[in-house]
C-alpha cells in the first residue's frame, strides 16, 4: 500500500486523556493519518481539536452518524478507511454497530460494551461484516509482555500452577467525582456500566492473564466492594481463579489503594520457573528458577527474543513506555487492514479482538454475579 | 537482676535449621546462657551438640521429661528458668504442657500446636500456672514492623480498607520430601498436622496481618492445592479475607512458587495513605499517600519512631535481618522473665503470646474447612 | 500559525538508529510534518526511506546541498522551514553550515561538530543568520530531569557541594566496529573527531551536569583509556570536576562497562539535600535528607511541579521514555519557530542551544587535552 | 579446643557504637566469651559495662597496661588469650603494640594507625611476636563480596578493567561535632589521625577493591576537600586509580552526601563481565553480560558457590546483615587462635591482616599527599 491509512475518531475531545493517547499511538509509527473525527458531541468542541490537529472544518463532525454517512459519500480515495472509538464505556456499542454497518474497520477501547448482550451482538457483527475489529487491550503489546507470553508457550516455565494478577491504582481512593471527569464517568452506571474498578482495570487484569499465559479462568469467586461512600460502584474487588489446567489464582484490581500509580503486575509461576513483570517498569521481565540464579531479561538484551524485538523501536536502556505499546496495538491493526487492502491473504494479525472483547464483558460480569452470590464458585461459561 | 537467664533447649539437634537460630538469637544480647537441653532423641546426637556449645555431658538429655526432672532437682542457683522449644509442630504441645508444669517458663516456635483443641489447652495450662509463655512469629519483631503498628495505630494512614499479605517460597516446587529433613516433616500429616503451606508460612502471614493492622479477620474463604503428586497436605494456597472494621483482603502463602526465596510481603491501604513492607528487604518502610510523594522510611533514619529505634543495634545503612528479628523476640521474653525475677509489676510484655498461638491454629483449622467447603463466607470465630 | 512545521531531514538512511528516532520525536506530538530530506547519499537508499514514508520522490534528495537548493526554489507555501541534521559527527558542520547559510533552522543532533573551532564558526553564523538552532541533547529533555532542575534552582537542596554523573555502556567492549556501523564510526577518528566515549555519551554527560546543577565545571583532570585493542580514541574516561561555586565532583563515561546498557546517572548532594536521577527509571527522582525519610518524586504525582507537567504526557504510572523526551526537544524546537513566524517576541525557548554546543566540545577536547597532561587540574575555559 | 576463646576488650564503654558491634560480632558464633575489658579510662565507666555483661568487678580494667600485666599474672587456663581494641583511630597502634608485647593476640579497629610509621612498627612486631592479628575491615566479610572475589579470581568476568567503588555517608553534612561523640573524634586531627573521610570509610573501600579484584593499586589522583566550615579534616574525597594490570577507576569517599546512608558500593567491569555489589543490600550480587540477560545473585541460592555458603548461616530470603558479616571475622580470627593452639599447622587463615592495614594507612597518606600536590599521578608504593 503506497499511502497511509486514513482514519476518523469518535470522542476525544478538550480534556479527554485516552483520546489523546490514542492519537499519539496511532502518529508514531506513520502507519494512519487521522483525517477527521466526531471528537465532540459539541460542535464548537469537535471544530477546537480539529483546528489543533490542523484538520479541515467539514472533516469535523459533531455526531458519529452524521460522520459515517458523510464519510461514505466520499470517493474511496478520500474517504476514511477506519474509526476509533474512545468515548466513555456506554457508547461504544451503538458506535461500532453503526460504524461497522457503514464499512469501517473499528478499533475501540475496552471495555468493548457495557453488557454481554451487546458484546455478543458486536461479535455477530463483526464476523457478518468480515470488517476488521480491534480492542485496545493495550498492556498486552508491551515487548516484555509479548516475550513472557513466548516464554510459555516454549515451556521454559513448565506447567503452569499459579498465577498472581493484581492491578491496584489509589486515585479514586477519595470522592472526587465530583470534580474529575475521568473519575465521573467511571463511577457512573449510566455510562461505565455494571462495574468501575473491575469493569475499568479488573478487565485489562483478566485480559492480561489470560494473554500472557494461554490458560483460560473456568471458575471464579469474587470479593466487591465500593468503599467510597456515595458510591454505587465496585471500586476495588478481590477474585479467586481457576484455570482450565487446574492452576490457581489470584486476581485483584483495586482504585483506592491510596498512593498507587499505575501497578499493574503479574506473577505466573510453574513447575520449572516463575515469571514477573510489572507494568510501571516495563522493560524488565524477572524470570526465577529454583536451580539458577534470578535472571532479568530487558528489551533489547541478550536472551529476549524475536517477539520482543518485532515490536521494539530502541535499544535496550532507552525506556519504550506505554505510548509505545499503545502504538503497537495499532500497528499491528494497521498491519491487517493494509494486508487487507493489499489482499493478503497470509497475514496473520496478532492483535486483541472482539473476542478478547466478549470474554472481558463476560468476566467484568461474572466477578460482579459472584460477589453477590453465596455459592463459592461460579463457572466462568458464556 | 544480675545474671544471665537460664535456659534449656528442646531440639536443634545436628541439621535443625531453627534450632541454630533459636540459639543465635538468645546470644546476640547477651541475655540468656543456654545451659543445656534435650537437642536430639540419640544421646549421641544431644551430646555432640552439647560439645559444639562446651556444654556438660550432665546437662545434655535425649528426653525433655527427664531434662525437666533434673533440672527441677537441681538447686535453684543452677537449675535453667526457661524452656526453648524448637521441634517439629506435632510435638510442640506435650513438650509445652510438660514444661509449664515443671515451673518452667516457654519460647516455643510456631505453629504453637497442630490442632486447636490442644491450643486451647495449652492456653488454659499458661493461665493456671501463670508462667511467661512467648511463640517465635519472629516476623513481628523487625524494627519496620514495628514502626508500621504504630503508624497505623496512630492513625497515619487513616481508617484501613485493603490488605494484602502474600508469603510466596518456591522450595517445595519439586518432590524433595525425599531428600530433605526440612521438607519431610513439613508434608507429613504425622508430624505437621492438617497443613503444610497454612500451617508453616500462611500461620505467620495471618499473625503479621493482625498484628500489623490491629484488625482482626472475621470471615474467609479459602482455596487450598496440593500440586506436588503425592502431597496430602497443601503446598499452596490463596484466602479471601474479611476485617473487624469491614476492611477486605488477599492473603496468599505459597511453597510452589518457583525461584522465590521468602518472599513475605504486606500492603496495607486506608483511607488517607498505604504502607508496604517486605521482608527480603526489612530495612524499608514504604509510605505511599495521593498528595505526596512516596516516602522510603529507613530503619534508624529521620521519619522512623521510637518503636523501631528501641530494638535496634545499629544506625541506618549497616543492615540488620532475620537473627537480629528473632533476637528481638528473645530479648523481649527475656526482658519477661527478668521482671518476674525482679518483682516488677509495671513491666508490659511485648512478644507473640498463647493467645496468638490460639488464634494462628485456630486460623489453619479455619483456612483448611473453609478450602473444603462449598459455602463462600467462613466465619473465623473460636 | 494554522500549519504545522515543514521539515526537511539530512541523514537517517536504511539502518540508522537515530534517524527514526529523530523522525519518531517530530512525528509524537504532531508539530511537524517530513517533507522531504536527503537521507542518504545513495539515492536509492533516500528514494527507499521515502517511499517508506509516503514521501513525493521529488523531494527524496541524495544530496543536501541540492535539498538546499532546491527547497530554496520552492514557494514558501511549500518550502521546508528548518532541517534536521542526524548525520555522523564530522558532517554536522558543514551541513548546519548550508542550512543556516540557505536560511532554514536547525536541530543537530550532538556532539555539534568535531572541534571547537567549527563549533565557534557555527556559533558565530547562528548569530549571524539569527536563525533558531537546536542541540538534541535529549536527557535534559526528561520530565523528571526538568524537575530536579527546578528544584535545585528554587534551593531545595541548599547550595551543592558534590555532583556525581556516571555513564556507563557495554556495548563496545568487545572489537564490534568491523560488524556494527554504529560501532565503526564511533571509533573512527576520520568520522568521530578526537574522542569516541567522551564524545558520544561523556558529552550528555556533561550538559546534563551543568543543566541540572545550574554550575559551570571550571577545572577537570582526566585519565582517558582505550582497552579494546585496536582502537585509537577512548572507549573510557574517568575526569575529576571542580564547578565555579566550590563544589567537587565525579564524571566518568564508559563503552566498555560490560553488561552495562545505557546507565546514565547523575547524585548531585547540597547542603540541605541530595537528587538522584537514572535514566533507565526515568519517570522517578530519588531526594534525599538528613532529617527526613527518602522522597521519591515521580512524573505526574504530587510533590511533582509544572516544569515537569508542562511537557508531561501522561498521568503517573503510565511510563514515558527516551521517545517521548526526544519529542520534548522537538516540541520546544517547533515552539520557537512557531513564535517566530507568528512575530511572537514573548516566547521563551528552552532547548539546548548553539552554546550548549560549543561548551560541549570544548569539553570534549578539554577532557582529551586533559588526559595527556600530567599537570593535574586543567582550567575549563574557553 | 575444648572451650570458647576468652577475650578482652579495650573501649567499648558507655555510648561506643563500635564497641557494641564487636561484642555481638564475638557471641554470635559463640566461640568466644568476654572475659574482661578495660572499657573506659574512667572505672565507673568500665565496671558499669562489665556489670551489664555480668562480668566480675576484677576483671574490669580502667587502663589497658594494667589489663595485660593483671592478666599475665592469671594462670594460664584463666587468661584471656586475645584483645580487641575498639579504642579511636589515635590509640590504636599503643594498645596493640602492648597487648603483642604482653602475648595477646589482637583483633584490632581500622584504621590500623594514624600514620604509616607507626603500621610499619606494628607489622614487624607482629612478625617478630609470631601472634596473630586480625583487622575488621568487616566489608570483605560479607558472603556476596566473598562470592565476587570467587568469581573475579576464577575468571568469570574475564581480566578487569574498569573498578568504581563508592562510599557516600550524609551524616556529617552539618557541623554535628559539637554533639555527636561518633562525629567529634574522626574530625579531630588528635585522634583521627590525617583525615576523617578518607581515614574513616576511604579505606574501607581501597580495602575492598583490592580484596574484591585481586588487584593492585598503583598510581593515584586525589581531590579531598573539607566542605563543612571549621573542619581541617576532609569530609569528601575523589580519586582516580591506575592498578597493576592496566586497568582504571574511581574511587570516592563523602560524608556530606546528605540524605546518604551507609551506601559503599563496588562495580567491577571484566572483558567478559561486570559485578555489582552493594553493602545496603548486601545478600545480592549483580553479574551483568553482554551475551545474556543480567542475573541476580543471592546469598543462599542456586549460582552462588561455596565460598559465601561457608559463611552463611541461614537459607536464602533470610537475611542476614552486617552484624553476621562482623561475626564472620570474629569467627576467622577465633579459628586460627583454635588452630594455634590445636597445633593445626594446615590452618589458612581468611581474614584483613596487619599487612592490609599498613596498605589501608599508607593509602590515607597517599591520597592525603595527593590531594595537596599539583602532579597528576602519585605513585602508590610503600
Amino acid at each position: 500500500m503506497k499511502r497511509r491509512i486514513r482514519m476518523g475518531m469518535v470522542g476525544g475531545g478538550p480534556g479527554s486523556f485516552i483520546g489523546a493517547v490514542h492519537r499519539m499511538a496511532a502518529r508514531l509509527d506513520s502507519k494512519f493519518d487521522l483525517i477527521g473525527g466526531a471528537f465532540s458531541t459539541s460542535r464548537e468542541k469537535s471544530l477546537a481539536i480539529g483546528a489543533e490537529l490542523f484538520l479541515p472544518d467539514n472533516r469535523c463532525y459533531s455526531d458519529y452518524k452524521t460522520m459515517i454517512e458523510r464519510e461514505n459519500d466520499l470517493p474511496e480515495s478520500e474517504r476514511i478507511d477506519c474509526i476509533s472509538i474512545v468515548t466513555p464505556n456506554h457508547t461504544h456499542f451503538e458506535i461500532a454497530m453503526a460504524a461497522l454497518d457503514g464499512g469501517f474497520h473499528v478499533i475501540c477501547d475496552k471495555p468493548m460494551t457495557i453488557n454481554l448482550e451487546q458484546a455478543k451482538a458486536l461479535q455477530a457483527k463483526v464476523k457478518e461484516t468480515g470488517l476488521i475489529f480491534c480492542l485496545t487491550h493495550n498492556y498486552t503489546a508491551y515487548p516484555m509482555v509479548k516475550q513472557a507470553k513466548a516464554m510459555i508457550a516454549a515451556g521454559d516455565i513448565g506447567e503452569i500452577r499459579k498465577v498472581v494478577t493484581e492491578y491496584p491504582q489509589g486515585w479514586l481512593a477519595d470522592a472526587i467525582e465530583g470534580e474529575s471527569k475521568q473519575a465521573g464517568w467511571r463511577v457512573d452506571p449510566a455510562q461505565a456500566g455494571i462495574s468501575c474498578c473491575m469493569g475499568d482495570i479488573g478487565s485489562h487484569a483478566e485480559n492480561l492473564t489470560e494473554y500472557i499465559t494461554g490458560l483460560k479462568i473456568t471458575e471464579l469467586c469474587a470479593d466487591l466492594t465500593s468503599f467510597v461512600p456515595g458510591r454505587s460502584l465496585d471500586d476495588d474487588g478481590n477474585v479467586l481463579l481457576r484455570f482450565d489446567n487446574g492452576a490457581r489464582g489470584v486476581l485483584y484490581a483495586s482504585q483506592i489503594s491510596t498512593g498507587e500509580e499505575n501497578a499493574l503486575k503479574i506473577r505466573v509461576y510453574g513447575t520449572k520457573g516463575g515469571l514477573e513483570w510489572a507494568q510501571e517498569s516495563p522493560e524488565t521481565l524477572i524470570l526465577r528458577r529454583n536451580d539458577q540464579p534470578k535472571q532479568v531479561l530487558r528489551r533489547g538484551w541478550a536472551g529476549t527474543g524475536v517477539e520482543a524485538a518485532a515490536i521494539s523501536r530502541l535499544p535496550a536502556g532507552h525506556p519504550e513506555g506505554f505510548i509505545e505499546a499503545f502504538a503497537n496495538i495499532y500497528t499491528a491493526f494497521g498491519n491487517a487492514i493494509i494486508a487487507r487492502i493489499d489482499f493478503d491473504n497470509k497475514f496473520v494479525p496478532d492483535f486483541p479482538t472482539v473476542d478478547d472483547g466478549v470474554r472481558g464483558v463476560a468476566f467484568i460480569e461474572a466477578v460482579v454475579a459472584s460477589s453477590k452470590s453465596n455459592d463459592k464458585w461460579l463457572k466462568f461459561e458464556y
